[in-house]
């Protein structure tokens, strides 16, 4: 079997593991499943859980899709390049209660028609309010998985993850990052076999991180003003995934679906003028950590 | 007078005449007032209205800096310009009724160093349920202000409105549109202090059309329903500023004071998953006219 055929059958089945593991945790809503086609070739297959226990609204796409390159990656490729195959899983996790973080992961293959191919992904948690056990654990977890593969991976993608997961405009980071890694290709330590281990290695590590993060949240009592600091924060989100996101911007500029797309955006968000934390609040501590380079193990 | 001072002063003046027009129409909230400095040089006034009487979210910005001409604008203007001056009102208005259209209006001038100077604007109106009469008398009215300066006008800039205020990746019109236009110089027909009466004479209309729109549907009832239909449409406009908007990415990109450069945003919004619309709804008739090139006037 051709490697992206292999590629693209490993994420399928990540996908079902994971939305059986987040249906089990919600124990009420289930995912949604619509299979759809791209324009130019291929397509995918979006699952969305909404109004669960715990999941507000989340989703857990799979694509596989096919067509010409679009013009602002064409720098970043052999210059012969025309034609791209991308396949991915992409992840966004919307709780209900303000105390459960928000989370997102991606795991993705390219390969173009001149002969590169590469992957990347990334897994990165925004709480509503920063628990730092929590965020040692999440962070562990990830430097565990990553130190299997290579014991340079977790400190680079963790970097990465600060520079990317990032509210420029904000100088805020989205959340307590985690790792990010693109154009990943196979060399002398790592084989591609092994680069496809590591994604689906990452797809275990997110419902191994994610499940107790939400046990351990999803009782605890909160209040409108809680409340109200979960959808500024979704503001922010909202923010990156318009103005930054990669993955939306090129599923924007390749006329992919948008509704699996912008499945990424909360069920609600808010904005208000000047919103000010008090001092020595809750919100005014998390504030103060949305900052990159922060080493969240020591 | 240095001509750039004189347009800062007009423009200066028509914030605080709207802002009173718009504060008597509320007959509750005040707008505030920031005023705030430009890291490379000048500044500018931001008022704000919140949770009046019909007006939850509102913003009239006033500025007018200068800087190092941004790298994604030098392809517009002559090759050996470095710095750049910009002076503009910027407006958007989100009445808490789902009956009261959301209002946008901007007028502005550029000059470069190297001799360029330029007017852009426009106003565009976004009804959650669209009335043809009133989109009739909306439009009436920018025809009939354009017409005094130049027959082309309101053609020409009532189609680069329909272009601009599109949401390309829901093939979907903002609201129903209204006039946009940039570049715009002085030539053997208008004079740059021609020029300059049409930004003001904008913004006289824009108070003689949305106080009677304000004032027709303040009143009427609304239920959970069409509040729920109202934060959609805010989701979408909110999708149009971050994703298209150049006003907000001329922000972004020259390190602009954020507060001031997303008050545009609503305070609330929601995205659901493939939200559709009932047969025969006033949802869908307002979905269906979200097109470009309907001719509001016939």
């Amino acid at each position: 079997m051709d490697f992206k055929e292999k590629v693209k059958g490993a994420f399928q089945i990540a996908q079902q593991k994971i939305c059986k593991a987040l249906e089990e945790v919600d124990g009420k809503s289930h995912f949604s499943v619509e299979e759809w086609s791209h324009i130019e070739g291929g397509g995918g297959i979006t699952r969305v859980i909404q109004r669960g226990n715990v999941f507000e609204k989340g989703g857990v796409n799979f694509s596989a899709v096919e067509g010409k390159m679009p013009g602002f990656m064409k720098s970043q490729v052999n210059a012969d390049a025309n034609l791209f195959f991308a396949t991915g899983i992409s992840i966004v996790i919307h709780p209900e209660s303000p105390m459960v973080p928000i989370i997102h992961m991606n795991v993705r293959y390219f390969q173009t028609d001149a002969g590169d191919s590469w992957f990347g992904g990334g897994i990165d948690l925004t709480p509503i309010y920063i628990v730092d056990e929590q965020a040692q654990f999440f962070h562990g977890e990830l430097k565990r998985t990553c130190d299997q593969f290579d014991i340079e991976y977790y400190p680079r993608f963790k970097n990465w993850a600060d520079d990317y997961f990032f509210n420029e405009h904000r100088n805020e980071t989205r959340g307590i990052g985690g790792i990010f890694y693109d154009y990943i290709k196979p060399n002398e330590s790592i084989s591609q076999e092994q680069l496809l281990q590591f994604s689906i290695a990452l797809t275990d590590t997110f419902v191994d991180v994610y499940v107790p993060i939400v046990q351990e949240n999803r009782n605890k009592p909160f209040t409108p003003s809680h409340k109200e600091w979960q959808l500024i924060r979704r503001g922010r989100y909202v923010e990156f995934n318009l103005v930054y996101d990669r993955g939306t911007k090129f599923g924007l500029e390749t006329k992919g679906r948008i509704e699996s797309i912008l499945m990424s955006l909360p069920e609600f968000a808010s904005w208000k003028y000047q919103h000010l934390v008090e001092v020595g609040s809750d919100e005014e501590y998390t504030l103060s950590k949305l900052k990159k380079g922060i080493d969240w193990l020591n």
